[in-house]
């Protein structure tokens, strides 16, 4: 089965699916995505993930290419022409195609891509085995609440993770804190078992799946912690674990080669990955859903 | 005359020129760009493009599409397409098409997009008219050594200068050093006459027109310093001015809607941009390309 994508009012082949070469995304990296979860035939989030489309979007002043509602309805259909029982949605928008200048085009319409991609359903015993993370410098601009394509450190931050052999790099700020992942949040349960994740801000892209695991924990009266908390912090910590659309609730086992617990998944972070498990095949996805900075 | 455009490999009409969804330049910011000035039929400063080109890919680990000599002569054809007498090559090379995952993907052959635009040509008098800046927070990336299309702050930017009036802002470091406007170089001459831009480092993309200007004042013996400057120092300041390929030498008669100077172009910054224009008649463009950050 060939893949179809969706570009601009057109439902194309993969492979033929193309953009201006002044769609300002490709000039200036003027446009902003979504990924959404498949699981078991259900898109997790949806509500979440449009909402901080709409955060995004606003903070860029970029028009919605259409009504959200009209733009569920695209999701949808991409998602069952290329027959997505479990996988992702991939969604762009950019400020669409102008001459190039640097400021904002006056009367440009939004350009909108959305692709789909099949992958293995969600599997626990896999998300259990423990990763590494390495730290490195948190390079990027100061505005992670906004999901734009300005992704060049984050991508430089994962190719780093992959030559050291590590699953993620968790990027550290000026104060020696851990701000997240380069395309994942970043959690840790300190030695006194306290569940810790950055605080929603400038300095974080607020997970959907970070969000469904604070409703998830308050659901079942686990009690953690949204602040910033430092390398040393992590060093010492008692489990680790990134969430992210497609990495789920994913065990971290070191960082920086230093072992986290014993090595395996702890205790609390595999309660998590059930309490997510459950909250999403129930709930669908989190419902308070209004905190993008 | 209809506009050709190059890319991958083909001269196409310019409202057919295409890329992949998946190229990552636009799902990643993941290229790098270049942008000549072409002065009466001649390439401005084409070996100053070429090596900060270098420095931009290999920085990046992104392989050249081809050697620098047919890049030469693709950017020649693609000017002499479009006739252009006055006007600008724009170039973009990124990593190219992969199936979208944030490390760099195996085997990828570079994209290669080259865009030509005639203009009006260098004109002295409008250039001698002062132009407003307005100054912001320089919120980007640590990188800008890198001439990279992860430019949304620099969008961002231009449009709060647009807003206001302006022409340009200039980026503020924590540390209430101005860095560079958005798309161009800032300079200012200090009260005490010294003539003034920022040191080549992270902090900046040492543009061509400024190297230009800067061979230009050792030939004439006009001394300078390359240093970061204050915003506080930039008010105070008897002269300014913005440099780029396309700005060339423009005076600035007002920050943040503070006066400088007179509110007329200053004497140094007028013989300046004499002596901009006399030495890329001369000598085409600065001889001395080897500090790239």
């Amino acid at each position: 089965m060939s893949r179809i994508a969706y570009v601009n009012g057109q439902y194309v082949p993969h492979q033929d699916a193309a953009v201006h070469i002044e769609d300002r995304g490709y000039q200036f990296a003027d446009g902003v995505y979504e990924v959404f979860a498949v699981h078991q035939g259900r898109m997790v989030g949806e509500q979440g993930h449009m909402e901080r489309l709409a955060h995004s979007l606003g903070e860029l002043r970029i028009d919605w290419p259409m009504s959200a509602r009209a733009l569920g309805v695209i999701i949808r259909e991409v998602s069952r022409r290329n027959r997505v029982r479990d996988g992702l949605i991939y969604l762009q928008i950019t400020r669409g195609v102008a001459r190039r200048d640097h400021s904002f085009p006056d009367n440009t319409e939004s350009a909108l891509v959305v692709t789909a991609r099949r992958m293995p359903p969600l599997d626990k015993e896999q998300l259990r085995k423990g990763v590494g993370v390495i730290t490195i410098p948190d390079i990027r601009w100061q505005r992670h609440d906004i999901k734009s394509v300005s992704l060049l450190p984050n991508i430089i931050g994962k190719q780093q993770a992959r030559e050291a052999g590590a699953y993620e790099a968790w990027m550290v700020n000026n104060e020696g804190m851990i701000t997240e992942g380069t395309s994942s949040n970043a959690w840790i349960v300190t030695k006194d078992g306290e569940l810790v994740t950055h605080n929603a801000s400038h300095a974080i892209l607020n997970g959907i799946t970070r969000l469904s695991v604070l409703e998830a924990a308050v659901a079942a009266g686990v009690p953690f912690s949204e602040r910033a908390f430092s390398v040393e912090e992590a060093m010492q910590a008692k489990e680790a674990f990134v969430t992210s659309s497609t990495s789920h609730v994913k065990a971290v086992t070191s960082i920086d080669g230093h072992s986290i617990g014993n090595g395996h998944i702890g205790e609390l972070t595999s309660r998590m990955l059930d309490l997510y498990v459950d909250f999403i095949e129930t709930k669908g996805g989190p419902q308070n859903t209004n905190t993008w900075n």
